[in-house]
């Protein structure tokens, strides 16, 4: 069974690295979500790319959701006395990521051989692709503030201003990253991770060519949402922001005319019924990951179901 | 008496440290080169400014001649493992300057203005100012590889190529960066620092109405030679490829129009004879400067020549 996963941060890297621990590296393809990577000291950075490469090699910090583990934090410091912004953490090893990504990049590579290069020193067997080589820039909509980019929301004003829309900037002109249309392809099943549907996984499917291709696939999203809740990060202030109860109800209907099979939390069960109504198969099982061994756990319930979807379709 | 210096990266500072020790910080501005300026990971670096600031700061690296005291590595460790290049030593701390500067750079800031906030915030109390906020290159012109951009040639190559010449892309168009000429105005003398005649001071003196400003005022050097050898660096070497047998009077005849005073070693007392010749006032002592007492202690008697140069020239 070959597997593309959709993932931005740290839900979705969490899912993928179960994933990854379950299936032969040649059988998934994770495509990340490109839409948060900005410039920040002139460097390119790309938080949900990196997030993904970190977990799958081993390196993320478990505490953080973020970062590198044993991180060391003396530029940052330096930083600090010269009263240079500090707003993003910027570790030491981290930054040794974004400096080199960002010569690389000035040098004439795009960002999915640069990927390729990362994972391959990383040691992350299974394939990583950004959503595109393209820069896109999510900026997010707010009611009394204008227009922010996403990491200047996200990270600097920690979610706090009331958001109204996203805008993807660029995304008109983007090309999906080499190999993303062919794993695409190949796939006998697409999984959207359990990642911010507004601004993790729809700039992937916003990518032009995208959508059309994933329609032509089954599709198993698991939910973000857990009793309306995020795990991590601002969908479900979002979905309230945007006059949307937040719910795994709600993410099956953002996701609705893509989808064969949904799974969400035991907790949410009495939302089966509705989202069954629709046509949508629906796995009622334990989401949260909050151990490796989690990760693993729901990886394999994720890929029987999807055995199932693709065998009822047939 | 108020003092300009110009200096270049070890030596220069190491006098420039000395005076400043000395003088009242609102009698000495120190011009530094900016031709060894370049961009490495996409970052401005500036390593004379740096060795400058840095040691008038207390903040250099005593062994080295670069970077910073209690530096760490973590950043350099982790370009290494991803394969970016590693050959310019990049520390945590130094790094923080560069990022910062650099992204002040890309704000719109000046280096002139960048400098001095850097300076405030190391408790630098000397005015230190780059020679120009415009971008000069030195470049080093070799018999056998073409050309080569002065950090290539000097910590890549670590000066292995055979010189034929120099080259300073951007002179023509640069300008004294805000201060400098003012600063030179009212100088009652200025001091060339022990540094390479070819590629930290030379680069100064053409920036354009620089030397003829200079030209205006009693000068003093201080030999970077000593028994025809320099204390660091590749002076000697470029002298000899050059086809110049390197030497205390070489220099001194290097800067020939402009001296009215030349301090050199001691051990070189026997070339004094031709360059008073010259009408050039000459001082004899010990300018090796391994402690920061010897700083002060050549620092002192400069000042003491410099004021007898001044009333003889009256």
């Amino acid at each position: 069974m070959k597997i593309v996963a959709l993932a931005g941060g740290v839900g979705g890297a969490k899912l993928v690295d179960g994933l990854a621990r379950v299936l032969s590296p040649q059988d998934l393809t994770v495509i990340v979500n490109t839409g948060d990577d900005f410039t920040h000291y002139g460097l390119k950075i790309c938080p949900d790319l990196d997030t993904v490469c970190y977990t799958l090699a081993g390196l993320a910090n478990p505490g953080m959701g973020w970062g590198q583990i044993n991180e060391t934090w003396q530029v940052l410091q330096s930083l600090k006395n010269l009263g240079g912004p500090t707003w993003f953490n910027l570790g030491d090893q981290d930054l040794g990521t974004h400096l080199e990504r960002t010569r690389r990049i000035q040098a004439g590579e795009c960002l999915s051989q640069i990927t390729r290069a990362f994972c391959q020193v990383w040691g992350v067997q299974v394939t990583v692709l950004p959503m595109s080589d393209e820069i896109v820039s999510t900026q997010v909509i707010t009611t009394l503030e204008g227009t922010l980019p996403f990491q200047e929301y996200f990270v600097h004003r920690q979610c706090q201003p009331e958001v109204k829309g996203f805008r993807f900037t660029g995304i008109e002109q983007a090309q999906p990253a080499p190999g993303v249309m062919e794993a695409l392809r190949v796939a006998d099943i697409i999984i959207f991770c359990p990642s911010n549907p507004w601004v993790s996984i729809d700039p992937i499917l916003r990518v032009p060519g995208f959508r059309e291709m994933v329609a032509a696939h089954p599709v198993v999203a698991v939910s973000p949402l857990i009793q309306g809740q995020a795990v991590k990060g601002p969908a479900a202030k979002m979905y309230r922001e945007l006059g949307i109860t937040p719910s795994a109800l709600a993410v099956a209907e953002h996701y609705r005319e893509l989808l064969s099979g949904y799974i969400l939390d035991r907790s949410d069960q009495q939302q089966v019924e509705e989202i069954s109504r629709w046509g949508i198969i629906t796995l009622a099982t334990n989401i949260l990951m909050p151990t490796v061994e989690e990760r693993r756990r729901l990886a394999e319930e994720t890929l029987v179901f999807c055995e199932q979807i693709i065998t009822q379709r047939r």
